[in-house]
């Protein structure tokens, strides 16, 4: 059975690898599966036959013979039940695992997604520019407890598993808004994700895509 | 082994059911479960002792023997896992209903919560009106894709799971803003989730808490 996802025929983010995609990508990476991908464009995203593999027209979906799943959250953690090296065996440990990862899904990327939209949904507003610190605050009072957490340690809970994947991902975004080098070791943290081969591998891919070699 | 669930000494809803510990409480009447509550003040939740549980500084919490969790969606998903009534057998109807755990809290709720940002944290800045309307038509494009997968069904894939717990949950957000009524599909689906006995339990849980009878 062949794994399909979708991505976009063309990211906005222009091959940052900021994408969902990207996420789900690192995973099958890291469980050493292979996967095919189907390219959407944002016209065929509002189409019914997407809105069927995916209720909210977003990418990524994930397709494994009859199963069709929506939610990076989701298959991320669909992949790792199934394969190794993203969950720990031991039952509490695991449990904490996820944790994290709806940590990065549920407290940490919303704060952060709100300065997506401060900065570029609203960029026209009257209030734009007064409202950034106000959205900058409540990113830097989550990232402050994250930093005060992981300490000196590699990844948040023992090896690293799904939740630091997600995390990583998610602080990703923050890289253009220079708020990650106000915490160290969070920026470390963040760079240790990027420099794992399965990582690397993920992004290359979403990268052929967007920003193709030329000549 | 006693399960032990932290709440808020005093809720800043004043009982209407709408801080996170009434979902936990929930999915543990769900799984019938019986259940502790340690409550905590604001001050406490910003010590040392509360956050070595909850790096957020946030309720619920839960304790069963060695095992300390946080964040919502992971402390339901482990009861979830561990006890029936929560999430189908089938291997592949299982994966769906995680789906829409991860959707509740990472595509529906973010919307929802930056309401609350724009009417309550935000409510004396000089923009709060005008950026309003931005705001409910953001979630009224989410609760329209919703509305429009839910269809004429019960709940959202199949029976009753988790997915619903936490969507019914997140949906109840938006009862004070007259938005739900504007997709009866949704009013009906969250009326249904408040109708079953195991949440009118935890409602009333929370409520003697929040909101004692007097005389």
């Amino acid at each position: 059975m062949t794994i399909t996802i979708t991505a976009f025929e063309r990211s906005p983010d222009g091959g940052k690898g900021l994408a969902r995609d990207t996420r789900v990508r690192w995973a099958l990476e890291e469980a050493g599966r292979p996967y095919a991908v189907r390219l959407v464009s944002f016209a065929a995203m509002a189409q019914p036959a997407h809105l069927a593999q995916h209720p909210f027209g977003q990418i990524p979906t994930y397709q494994d013979g009859d199963l069709v799943l929506f939610e990076t959250g989701a298959i991320v953690f669909h992949i790792a039940e199934r394969h190794g090296g993203l969950l720990p065996d031991d039952a509490d440990a695991r449990a904490r695992a996820i944790a994290w990862m709806f940590a990065a899904l549920s407290t940490i990327e919303p704060p952060i997604l709100d300065l997506t939209i401060a900065r570029i949904v609203e960029a026209d507003r009257p209030w734009a520019l007064e409202r950034l610190p106000l959205v900058r605050d409540r990113i830097r009072r989550r990232l402050d407890q994250l930093s005060e957490r992981l300490g000196d340690a590699d990844w948040l809970d023992g090896g690293f598993s799904a939740g630091d994947l997600l995390m990583v991902s998610v602080l990703l975004r923050l890289r253009m808004s220079g708020m990650l080098e106000e915490f160290p070791r969070l920026a470390a943290y963040v760079a240790r994700g990027e420099a794992r081969p399965a990582y690397r591998r993920a992004f290359a891919a979403q990268l052929a895509i967007n920003a193709p070699p030329t000549g």
